[in-house]
């Protein structure tokens, strides 16, 4: 089979790449080709797989010529993240909905054409939840609770997902959508979505590095490890449409901590030293995106897909950890703890 | 003030115009100007006032020469209804979001050049709800039902809900969305909506022409008269932002009837002859579409800005008379009453 991943040089991406990778198949057919496209090259044991090939650019100017490129899978990752799009409206728009429908009508010329309907699997977010006046908020956000988004990022997800819907409804794609919790923790540098310093309270101090928390301690928030976020793509992507249920968008399972939780979940890993490296500074700007979202999320179908989230904080650190170990950067990464 | 009404040839479009132009103002301010945009002109009555300007074409082609020009108001009516989208993806991607996108751009484009924050009336649908396995779907749909259209209208319209809710929240205008409901009687010919039976099956007996019910009697639907559709439209744009109540779209007031007491009502208010003129004779293909549409709506936001339905149905067949005896047409529309 051939598989396309947008975003495929990203974080989360390359990762799901990574892992797919490793296991040879999914949904019962062996990958024989794998297309990363993104902004930046992915990483290099992806590039040295045979399987691989990495297309750079933006995925909008890619997408025309995947109108009469068959695929049998496709993971659409690529999107602005959350602060960028509340800086820059524009970018928002093309890099998350423009480049979305451009793909989605590439499959659909495809099929069109006389070729396969891909099965298509698209990130979306828990930020398409948000407090509106003319809608109650629950703390918890279920699959049931009524995206009100307040932000643009949110909205262009929850578009995404309509469109993604109705492509489906259509025939010309076999879509499903899954809500991404709060991927804790990231490697690498801060990134622009609001949503950073979750991970930042976490990385840095490891690396020895200090930090800013930017919100208050008891600020709640749905996350989600790497690996069970990578596996909540799979397992959406291996669903049979009637165990997917429905057209609409699920959540992928979250824990939901606050970042008092976070940094005690810390201590209880690497020690009170380590802890000590983060301190509390209230950044307006993340605060008052951040109160907009949900304080946790619940995730009843994916649960009926087998998926739960890692019981504690303290496991996510720790596989955290066990990544950096697994790299050659894992002196840098985890200086603090030395 | 000076006004943008898009679908202003239209039916519900020119009402709207003739309803405004005989009141003279909107929100206090007096009306001076009102462009009226359609793929057709409008009545000859609307072009006679010397308020009125007529601009013929597609609104897209018409967005980008809107960049530089400010409206106190906007109502947003222009669409491709719900049988042409199903039949035209493509059709209904260009008219009803795509032209929406490029029209809320121009606004924005206005307030990005230091120009006006433009109050914003969007005609949303009750298409967008529909039955989904992943959701209950209620027998009647509220302000609070989840949407999940299950046509490409009904998708178009939510997704322009949720733009014009960001784009209201960016500041680039002042957007308020309300869903109308079906819209009976509709005068002249039967129109590309799915719906158009709902005013087939009372106007053409009264014109003395048989009709065909394509579902069966007990389907039940939220319709709205023409002069309480212009009401609520009108309501929506004078609402101050707190009355409307957050970002998200409200309901219109609906009266929920089933096709069998809209032809009890025919008969209470034209006799026994004029209602055997219907027949029914399932259509498959429009009676699969209807059965994704609610049997009923409740429009809990609508009644607190004072907003109503007509008490009966044959109240909504007596305005509709009464509105075809204003018309030179009379001698035709009301044939089958003589």
């Amino acid at each position: 089979m051939k598989l396309l991943i947008t975003g495929g040089g990203g974080f989360v991406g390359a990762r799901l790449a990574r892992t797919l990778l490793a296991r040879g198949t999914l949904a019962g057919q062996r990958i024989e080709r794998m297309v990363l496209t993104d902004i930046a090259p992915p990483p290099a044991d992806l590039l040295a797989d045979p399987r691989v090939e990495a297309r750079t650019g933006p995925l909008l100017t890619q997408a025309e010529a995947l109108r009469t490129e068959p695929f049998d899978g496709v993971f659409h990752l690529a999107s602005a993240v959350s602060g960028e799009c509340e800086a820059d409206f524009d970018l928002g728009l093309r890099s998350n909905l423009d480049s979305t429908r451009a793909l989605l009508d590439a499959l659909r010329a495809n099929v069109n054409a006389g070729g396969k309907v891909a099965r298509f699997v698209f990130s979306s977010s828990v930020a398409v939840f948000g407090p509106d006046p003319g809608h109650p908020f629950p703390k918890i956000v279920g699959d049931d609770t009524m995206p009100t988004p307040q932000t643009s990022y949110g909205t262009q997800k929850l578009i995404c997902e309509h469109l993604i819907a109705d492509y489906t409804r259509k025939g010309y794609l076999d879509g499903r959508a899954a809500r991404l919790m709060t991927v804790t923790v990231r490697p690498g540098r801060p990134n622009g979505a609001a949503s950073s310093f979750f991970s930042g309270i976490i990385r840095e101090p490891l690396a020895g590095v200090e930090a800013i928390c930017p919100v208050s301690p008891d600020v709640s928030h749905p996350m989600s490890s790497p690996s069970r976020t990578v596996d909540g793509l799979i397992a959406v992507y291996e669903a049979t449409r009637e165990a997917f249920c429905g057209r609409t968008a699920l959540n992928l399972p979250a824990l939901n901590v606050r970042a008092s939780d976070m940094l005690d979940a810390l201590e209880e890993v690497a020690g009170a030293k380590v802890r000590a490296r983060v301190r509390f500074e209230r950044d307006e700007r993340i605060a008052n995106i951040v109160a907009n979202w949900p304080s946790g999320a619940s995730a009843a179908r994916a649960n009926r897909l087998g998926l739960h989230p890692h019981e504690t904080f303290a496991d996510i650190i720790r596989q955290y950890i066990d990544d950096c170990r697994a790299l050659p950067t894992a002196g840098e990464t985890l200086k603090g703890l030395q």
